[in-house]
């Protein structure tokens, strides 16, 4: 996602289109997503020259499938996320047989950015563990009172689980208040470190209406919460940045896909899994990114999940790595597998495969942690 | 989009499945869009009862299509926006063949929003024009300088379009800083109006950074402009709600679909044009929504269009009616066809064709009006 010894931002696009109309289909996103005009009526010579897309290279891949490189000035997205993506995506969402594929951004934009505040490394050293990956728990199911899930956060933390949190269709519901909630947990959380000396860190889900997000993240960070759900598809993806790069937030930020799975389509159409979950996440700064894993019930394939992977972890300037967290119905029998794969630096959610396996949660947290413990 | 004599959030989507597999979809989206835990985990009888989703009816529509009707609870939203989207597609946008087709909303839920605080009534009596569609037009290419945009502000202006906007690319860049721009079109504006007597409300363009808009909205607001532009798919949709319930903004609110059309899929994926574009922008609050019409640019049929349509003006208890915005490269010639079809309540926003029809705008202007103003 580095554009080394270029100026511009590079966007990759894989395009569906048959060669007589290849050259148009790509100098049209020049144009859509820039100037909004046909090129017969861009007239002013410094427009054509330094707002105007510019095709870097065609690549014929077969199958009437072509890759794309278009260069953008850095300058039209007025160096926002909202800018970049109204750029790179916006109104050619609206056409067909376009894939926003690969993102290359040059330091000139990424330096307006902090990204995520804590990255792997920080997050290991809220946790205290460095050796090993991370697991994570939901509590669930939504309709659970809030002694309930308390009592469920207990179980799992004193389990060994390094991160319990919130369903994320969990908000403010009357069946579970928020606040009372988040106090709950945290009673559990707490009550689970005097008694183990071991660290579990409380998420509660904070997406909700815009108007009460901001307190009730402040609220739950002054009650001592371990970070924060949102799922930024919902709330707009340059508000889950505004709150990685404030300093009055400083909680790390666990990003989840609700809704963002619109973009994700087997017909050249929408925004790559890599650069929607990877790339976009990251810059915007979420330390842990969500995603349906291979091998579970939703229909992400392998090379899929290590391309987002990859997204979150490779060189970026000075922009720190995210972890990756793969979920969606993993069964505690893959965890070694998977483990192989992905490498240390990454967090195991695991709900339903971890509820069924005994009624006795913590025995259940205890067998997930020996999975990720023993080499 | 009224759910009469329910309680409930109705959802219809389309499914892409066999016969033998039909029934397991529906019950799969039932338990994942609420508890997120299979069917054999969900113990508790309250939750089965209260929580998880119902499937009220299933309808084959043949080639292995069905028509499901799915309710939820309207409480697991927490009668919110962002809890409404997330129970009715969250996390279903990461599976496949499922297309959010109709939503019906329930009294009880629909009362918590405020919908377009002006809708189509209110936009006329500020433009004090009631018998005729309305007309909009673009500042555009991105890249030129403030005092030109000013200058075809003031062009379009005279010639009597009704709403002058911003290039939804147009935000805060050096080439166009915004307060300059909202300045120098209000100036354009204003001066139109005490040579014509017309009133032409100009729209700037304020999706932003989440930091800057408010500030960004209410000094524009401050200045006197008419309404604002805004890309809810950018800011997240909640965002429009906030925008559009506050006492503070108090503007027509005009949505640009930026964005939006990864969801909207040829392979039963997404959200249907009508729910997304019609009952969510309406519900959040638009005034008026833009949508790439047919016989343009932009691939969209004829029936989309009008479903569209119907969307944004269909009886939904006491919330007001949004103007269609019907845009996307529509050629003036289209002009007397389409105003047949959609009625007069419908703002066309045309750009290329009107500038490309002679370089005299205020020239070219006029005869847009003179294609609504006869009959």
């Amino acid at each position: 996602m580095k554009a080394d010894g270029i100026n511009r931002i590079i966007a990759i696009y894989h395009l569906k289109a048959d060669s007589r109309h290849i050259d148009a289909k790509a100098r049209d996103i020049c144009y859509e997503q820039t100037v909004e005009i046909p090129e017969e009526l861009t007239c002013d010579d410094w427009i054509k020259d330094n707002i105007v897309g510019r095709i870097e290279n065609i690549r014929d891949l077969g199958e009437d499938i072509y890759e794309v490189h278009i260069s953008y000035s850095t300058e039209i997205t007025g160096f926002t996320l909202p800018g970049l993506l109204n750029v790179v995506y916006g109104n050619i969402s609206l056409k067909k047989g376009i894939v926003l594929w690969r993102l290359y951004l040059p330091e000139d934009f990424t330096s307006r950015f902090t990204g995520p505040a804590f990255g792997i490394e920080g997050v290991r050293e809220l946790l205290q563990v460095y050796h090993r990956s991370l697991l994570a728990a939901p509590l669930k199911p939504i309709g659970t009172n809030n002694a309930k899930l308390g009592d469920l956060c207990y179980e799992l933390a004193c389990g060994g689980i390094d991160i319990v949190k919130d369903d994320h269709g969990l908000c403010d519901q009357s069946f579970s208040p928020f606040r009372e909630r988040v106090l709950r947990c945290l009673e559990a959380v707490n009550q689970a470190y005097r008694e183990t000396g071991r660290r579990t860190l409380y998420f509660p889900c904070v997406t909700g209406d815009f108007e009460s997000m901001e307190d009730r993240i402040l609220w739950a960070k002054d009650q001592g919460v371990g970070g924060i759900l949102i799922s930024p598809m919902i709330t707009g993806i340059d508000y889950l940045r505004f709150l990685a790069s404030g300093i009055k937030i400083n909680l790390p930020i666990m990003a989840h896909p609700s809704l963002m799975g619109a973009f994700f389509s087997d017909i050249f159409h929408g925004i790559s899994h890599q650069v929607l979950l990877g790339t976009f996440m990251r810059l915007a700064g979420a330390d842990m990114v969500i995603y349906p894993n291979f091998c579970g019930r939703f229909p992400f394939r392998q090379e899929v999940c290590l391309a987002i992977n990859n997204a979150l972890k490779e060189p970026f300037y000075y922009i720190k790595s995210s972890l990756p967290v793969p979920a969606g119905g993993i069964s505690l029998e893959n965890i070694p597998f998977l483990k192989n794969l992905f490498g240390n630096d990454v967090i195991f959610l695991v709900g339903s495969s971890l509820f069924s396996r005994s009624i006795d949660m913590r025995d259940n947290a205890r067998y997930f942690l020996s999975l990720v413990e023993h080499e």
